[in-house]
């Protein structure tokens, strides 16, 4: 081991090879204090051609090895097991060019600093979520995350041209085609977004840039329930076609722990109600879109599927609905612990799935609080029980296994998927075998074997 | 041969299985006339079930079989080289589902039909290319097939929520998912998308459906040069966002042949120019496109970028200018044989790629003539040269290879495709080898090799 730390230090330079615990310690647990694991160190590679080194090195020693970006994971991907070369890649951060059509990023860049440099070049880069400050580019597709505008550009994974990519064996595939259209062959950029780097470990992508907005519309409307919800959902669509950019849904108990933790924060209705969705419209041109949602939600609200809305007035207004839902992690990491949940459904199951889920959890676990919130628009919903008193809470956590079959059963029987847009990480790798057929796993096994055969990439992650 | 004929025979029923040369005969040839192969027989199976059950019989006889749909493909990619099994898909075509999102297809449904179901339900589904009544869309999906929507909606793969896959041993692959967030490991669905059915056969797939578009603006523009017609694209873009969803390339070699072969064709102008573009705006709002497209394309001229230009008074006249763009392949065909090319380049470098490529075919091949079209804005381009005398041209087709090794190693140095949206079926398979690089050969072989080890599904087609 030692000679290995030798080469790594010599390819990274001393001051990029940490091995002491307390420089070690931020990598080595996640931001939610929910998975940790010993490095046997951490590498920071200040270029591809070094992180090729890292790996080549590594796989000779047969040394498994964890990459890692903004560690702003939920599923305890990015942290290590015990032993591994975590190989952070926060100093591969450049923008290496950016054009009318696409830009070209190392992955430690964040993604705020992508939306940022497109930003500048008069371009936009949809991908948006709530870590994004710290969230690397990297980590985004090798998760391939969604967040709160993939209804109307998709997820990263939609979002890419092209990659770099370190192979398990230290090789480098150059893939970074800036071309809309090739088809020369398999496509392999696809087997190494969502891998979590568990068959290579990516470098630097191009990305796809779109016209930026001009045009903003941002409405918060009080529902009865969740069906009327979704029926809201298919009058705007029917209405506004494909100006809708997010349609997010937030449960009261969500807001409720919003407005008591987070400082500034103020309720955009002057009654409680036990739903609402926060309606987003952009468009590329100029164009008044305030009139046409507020004539749609008028209809919605003759219907019956809208009790009360605020349509934003201002920039600042419309931040301010957009901080109550940003907010809701953050919140319901203050309040205390509760049982995640990042599932997604056909858009036609939503109000079904919520009805079943909570019925039987709350038959179960009388008492439970569900924090429900998620983008609805994409069939994507985060649905978090807790129990309020923290000693009842401390014994429902402790039911977490018995929690997470009855909510992912239930998904599974409408069609759904338990994991919609955090990966697999450790905390779902061995739930998703329940769910997953054989043929399935054999054939995403397969693929792992002919890449990474001594499994030394993010081992005990994914698969 | 014969018991698998006989198994064969009782799975698919004595009507579904042809045996006879002249039964064969259509399936056996593709629609150019191009490639040409002896099938062992054609087997037309009813249902994902009876595909399963065939792939296995001719698996466990150790006998090559090649997948077909509407047998619409231009690089050979589905005719028989001799002595497969032809599994001809077009009697999967049912459409099984359709709701709001999504659409779940056979195989073998034409485009035109899965465009025209998605129309019935209200919603629209925006893949469109000139071949979309035959091609089948278990077709399009496996080349991963363009058209004219892709600047907006991008290609086939991107339209793709789920599929049924039959794989190389008859075991069925269930991936009939309607989610639009899915991130339960590899994205199996993108191993088969693009892979020419060398890795399992489509059987069925489920495809995202979009708003319905209600108003379109379509303009026939002139413009000097290629170079002008990319600054045109980009100072639409600039004004007028996404409401472009094409933007097509025609130099006057193409429009010519229109005119001169396709019974009823016009020249929208009135004088002639070297190049065209054809322009649409759509919108999936009611919206007046034309003034904005009008005053925009005026400023376009007072800067030199248009000569001249038609805005469509109708939807007649929009169709007109389609036809002329979509006819020009059938125009080719009737002229007389050229080399064709299916390239990719960067959008910037699309007028250094014209221009380079005419320089060198001209002076090493002295008249030449030049047909080159394509979707400008997807960086694609068709580039067709021919001789006009017949015997003249006869010499010319004989120095395909060198020909190639022109546009080819061109493109290659401007970071392009070879193939932007054909495939590589026969045509491609072994120029490939030119600029792949060696690494990325062998991980597609490596996934070849963990699915079909015995090369038995489509075999001497893209690897």
């Amino acid at each position: 081991m030692n000679a290995l730390l030798e080469a790594l230090r010599v390819v990274v330079g001393p001051a990029h090879l940490l091995t002491g615990d307390a420089d070690m310690a931020p990598y080595c647990r996640d931001w939610r204090g929910r998975y940790q694991g010993q490095a046997l160190c951490v590498a920071r590679p200040g270029s591809t051609g070094e992180v090729a080194e890292v790996v080549r090195l590594c796989a000779a020693a047969g040394v498994p090895m964890v990459p890692q970006g903004g560690n702003t994971g939920l599923c305890g991907g990015g942290v290590p097991r015990g032993g591994e070369v975590l190989i952070s890649l926060g100093r591969l951060n450049r923008v290496r060019a950016v054009d009318e059509d696409s830009i070209t990023v190392e992955a430690g860049c964040t993604l705020t600093q992508v939306q940022e440099a497109a930003r500048a070049a008069g371009r936009f880069f949809p991908l948006s979520l709530a870590a994004e400050g710290s969230a690397t580019i990297g980590g985004n597709l090798s998760t391939n995350a969604g967040g709160v505008q993939v209804l109307r550009y998709g997820n990263a994974r939609d979002l890419t041209l092209g990659l770099e990519v370190v192979l398990p064996d230290g090789r480098c595939w150059n893939g970074l085609r800036r071309l809309r259209k090739d088809n020369t062959g398999y496509d392999l950029k696809h087997w190494f977004i969502g891998a979590e780097g568990s068959l290579g470990l990516i470098t630097a992508a191009v990305l796809k840039l779109y016209p930026p907005l001009r045009a903003t519309a941002t409405a918060w409307v009080a529902v009865a329930d969740p069906a009327r919800a979704v029926a809201l959902l298919s009058r705007l669509r029917q209405h506004l076609g494909d100006r809708i950019s997010a349609f997010e849904l937030i449960g009261h108990s969500a807001l409720e722990m919003v407005l008591r933790h987070i400082p500034g924060s103020r309720a955009p209705l002057d009654k409680a109600h036990p739903w609402y969705v926060l309606v987003e419209l952009t468009d590329t041109l100029v164009a008044d879109l305030t009139a046409p949602l507020t004539s749609v939600l008028a209809d919605a609200s003759l219907a019956g599927e809208v009790k009360d809305g605020a349509i934003a007035a201002s920039e600042i207004q419309a931040r301010d609905f957009w901080r109550l839902r940003e907010n809701i992690s953050e919140a319901q990491r203050i309040e205390g612990i509760s049982i995640k949940h990042d599932v997604a459904v056909p858009i036609a199951r939503i109000a079904e799935f919520i009805a079943r889920a909570d019925q039987a959890l709350v038959s179960e676990f009388p008492g439970a609080r569900i924090v429900c919130f998620g983008h609805v628009g994409d069939g994507n919903l985060h649905y978090n029980p807790s129990r309020p008193a923290v000693q009842d809470n401390d014994a429902f956590i402790a039911q977490t296994p018995r929690v997470n079959r009855i909510v992912h059963d239930l998904v599974h029987g409408l069609g759904g998927s338990i994991s919609a847009e955090h990966g697999l990480g450790q905390l779902k790798r061995d739930e998703i075998l329940r769910y997953k057929s054989g043929l399935e796993m054999e054939l995403m096994r397969s693929l792992k074997q002919a890449l990474d055969p001594c499994c030394l990439m993010n081992p005990g992650k994914v698969l």
